[in-house]
């Protein structure tokens, strides 16, 4: 932390604030400027608390260096992770694809949905048995049914199975069924439910929330790895601004950002990120490109009469379009799919 | 919903949107223009589900007309809900006035608090057992120690308790030591949380999440009163966005919009709105002036000591300033204080 | 500027940085901390121009300490300005209130207005002769015909009279015609009608940017004052978010953060800011509760038929009891009206 | 345009809409549904000026149907548009890299880069001559010099040169060097100059303002093309958002939704767009892959000393690679390099 002064500040100010960083135990280094003097903080462990000394006379403002995280940062383990879902390696050299309905709605759309994916080449595959809605009105997802349906999925088509948990109790449930645990944006600061999770025995998927920074997004990986659970991996899903032709914002410069301070991989989700069936190949393309470790892709072979998020979906057919492109992307960055 | 056709859209075109709609039991009416047909959509409750008309040939895009917030709606009730906190009505035309710290730290720290904003006038306690935290290294609050420091602090000032959930567990230990239960701003979107609010016997104040559309904030209240219970107070934290010099903006434009379009009352919290403590009497003032049923401030007797959010903390006497000033304020709005 | 170097930089590198300060006429300070070093810099005027110093070895990121600003700030002139618009001094005691329709469309239609505004008791006449629209198929403005009106109703009301210049030609033209040249928000970075305003011999108003900082703000202010025109306004008009209820955001935590760095005037413009006539009384009640210095109000006699931006005009009658609101606030803050 | 009736609405009220919107020689629709009636305008050209009906008795809301943009329209003309610039097609089949520095700092700076970027294989040259830059004492760019200087590398190099006006003044001597014009974003929404623009007898690269919507991009595109110049050519340059790791937020999704609703070439600027130097390659590759009609890069031979955005530009040596990168992914889109 640095604590820079006015330029009119007085020697008794500066002291002044040297005093009250030494008085919390850390040490205070004054850096006087030709035109003001900066006072920086050492001593602390992470970032400090809060800005305490903006309030101390003779301050200008109060700059933070450190940062809070710590088990997900690239200077704690240098080297990428590789988190292991139902067997498949997400985070090494491969482009691990994920794919399925946004919701689990019977056992016969889901093993439609199931088979095709997997003849394409899908690695994972995705499907929601709890939903979170904006509307109470809205299809709320089949529970547990839904979980015993995906499992059924994956006894047939050998897919590792990913499903979200919307609360404490449905980690015990998803625990039970799938192979990683996805946490959604909306709950991507609901930390009981991260903690929860971090004490999970299955990997987690975590997904940004609508407008986390970068910095809080690790944060909320750092819950789950700070419990002990250290198989996380990101997903990138769009971000909510003023754009009047998608549903969010996806922001594919995160995907070096994460790569240059964490080990964690990540994902990135079209479908949400764009709201639209006709981005989704696209910037699934994008995504590839940019580097992502996999895709989350929704599919549904009748995506106009999806219960959920059917416009975003895509057909089995303009799955396998992609699959062909993205095979062809993923050598470019030196990835295998 | 109205669905708009491309100009060259042929008469079948058109055709097959009516009888599209027509398959879904609803009924459409083609509006035909000089450039362009538009169909609109009626016979649905509430909103339609998803825009699943605009694959269909001939559609250039599609428009959502109808909400889906019924409960909420001034349509359904038009006259102003009054919200009864241990016996202090907020939405009626007083000023409703709460304040405390952000955390409990001590039984002393918050009866010197409570006693502090009891003296300037306030009407409710603040305070934070549960302190919902970006990183897991920070102070996460006392818990149910906490709870039982608030009901002390009760006991000796008369002043109700607002405070904190953030989990189902959290709803039933703050349902029975607090008057009104806290949804913060990171579980605006946590169902689960929202749906056990909803079987509370206790009111229900509700944060607008940080990226939450008015749409949103009002669907969230409305999966609260969907479970039963009608005692829902609505409150502006300030959303994210570029500002370099403040933690939220302020949106204090949501509060005529929510008096236009739902009898909820709603407060603002300038606290965490600007998180910093110099723009905390200002923005006060202001959402005063806008014609907010009652505010929420931090209060801290230390605030450079205090264990959370003690920059956007403002002390006792600035308090008393300020309350001398909203005194002021509230008649020209017609509300006493 | 302060250089943070990883955890795990070496001594070398370390130097190699301090002596890439010191070849561009700086000085490096090292800071060694129990986890990492940072670097302070000093020595520098201004801002320095670009993180170059990012890509070095072992930097792990540079953040910047001064700003770039220096004659707009508080540190250079510490009391408040006061800009005098013929006459009406804006930044003192008082708040002063400009009013007028948007565009100027006749001469009937603006001496209506202007008298009823004058009436009310508005120390200002505003009104749109050059309009900057989204599209060029909208009323663009009466030109030098509209500057003329604006003179005779300031002939006739006494009011002086400001309005906007969008191109540097526009710039001739209104400093002949009007009291103050109003920068729009599209222009606050049209740095060549800057610097011609600058160099203007009246009071410059500028409104702030759909997306701007602080920071960017007041160095847009800052080409102004950098040309010899120190007689600067500042003003608020919202900015662009995700919202689904108003036209723009209107972010009056400005207010404050403008009054504590800089010695510049403020207004605050509630139409432009909501973009709906129900907000505006509201909101201008907020913005002179906020401590803003002024207002900027849209006033139209028949705002359906108005040619721009009808919407946001309040009517003479809605004025008039908004004065009467003012009146009682403004002593609130300090303030005459 | 669709007006929402209340549900409470009478009868009269209804007929009182229809009476207004036929007042104004449109035609009205009226939908009556379950809950609520909605009245259909029709006879309108173009987008309606404004909702002017939303304060009348009865109305709910008033929802905008019709665009105002036509010439840009793929309605109006369905095949993509190929703009040459200077013998180079942008629109067509290829995907076109223009690069070079981002200021023109000397006749040698900018000819060791353009030969550079000439070998690596690019298409055309960019260079700032008049750099808008935030602060008034920033390096703004040689003028006139600069452009003489492009003009001598396109001279040795072949390639035709790109370069940004940033005044009407400036269009003049940019028409007359260089081979196309680029509006920058700050000055997307400045429309003296869009008009002057569409009087030039060159391409016109257009970028995104920062906070600029679709709609609003393609208004400002619609200016250039109504004063007759149709050589226009978009680009992305990135957003501005919350985000707390890159400079804009690049919004690759606007290229698949200008490619859906108007015939213009699209390109995107990664360099802008991140602001970093080390994501401007796995940017770039998105771009590619999301379908962009082109690229525009920063490079320099010397980043840590330029005078303008040094730490977005990259090296001859990125370049390079990055252009062999590119023509891997060019081929899966269907494009040549």
């Amino acid at each position: 932390m640095l604590v820079v002064m006015r330029k009119d500040a007085t020697p008794e100010q500066i002291k002044g604030v040297v005093e009250a960083i030494e008085a919390r135990g850390y040490k205070g280094h004054p850096i006087p400027g030709a035109q003001r003097t900066a006072i920086g903080i050492t001593g602390n462990r992470g970032a400090l608390e809060a800005p305490v000394f903006e309030s101390l006379p003779g301050v200008l403002e109060v700059i933070p260096v450190s940062h809070a995280y710590k088990l997900v940062s690239r200077e704690v383990k240098p080297e990428a992770s590789v988190v292991e879902i139902g067997g498949v390696p997400v985070g090494g050299g491969g482009l691990v694809v994920t794919a399925g309905p946004c919701a689990v709605e019977s056992l016969e759309q889901t093993l439609i949905v199931a088979r095709a994916v997997k003849a394409a080449g899908a690695h994972l595959l995705r499907g929601g048995a709890f939903k979170p809605r904006t509307s109470p009105y809205s299809f709320q997802g089949l529970g547990e049914e839904g979980l015993r349906i995906l499992a059924a999925a994956r006894e047939e088509t050998g897919l590792p199975v990913v499903t979200e948990a919307v609360d404490v109790e449905g980690v015990d449930l998803v625990e039970r069924y799938a192979d990683a645990i996805q946490i959604g944006a909306r709950n991507m600061q609901n930390f009981s439910l991260l903690r929860r999770a971090g004490k999970a025995k299955k990997p987690v998927i975590l997904k940004r929330g609508m407008s986390a920074t970068l910095e809080e997004f690790l944060m909320s990986a750092e819950y789950i790895l700070a419990e002990g659970n250290y198989a996380v991996v990101l997903c990138e899903r769009g971000v909510r601004t003023f754009s009047d032709f998608s549903r969010n914002t996806l922001d594919l410069a995160i995907v070096p950002a994460v790569k240059n301070i964490s080990h964690l991989p990540i994902l990135v989700d079209p479908s949400h990120g764009t709201g639209r069936r006709e981005k989704v190949a696209p910037l699934s393309r994008a995504a590839a490109a940019v580097g992502a470790d996999g895709l989350m892709i929704e599919v549904h072979h009748d995506p106009n009469r999806a219960l959920s998020d059917g416009p975003q979906s895509i057909t089995p057919d303009m799955f396998e379009t992609l699959m062909q492109d993205l095979r062809q992307i993923a050598p470019v960055i030196g990835r295998s799919l």
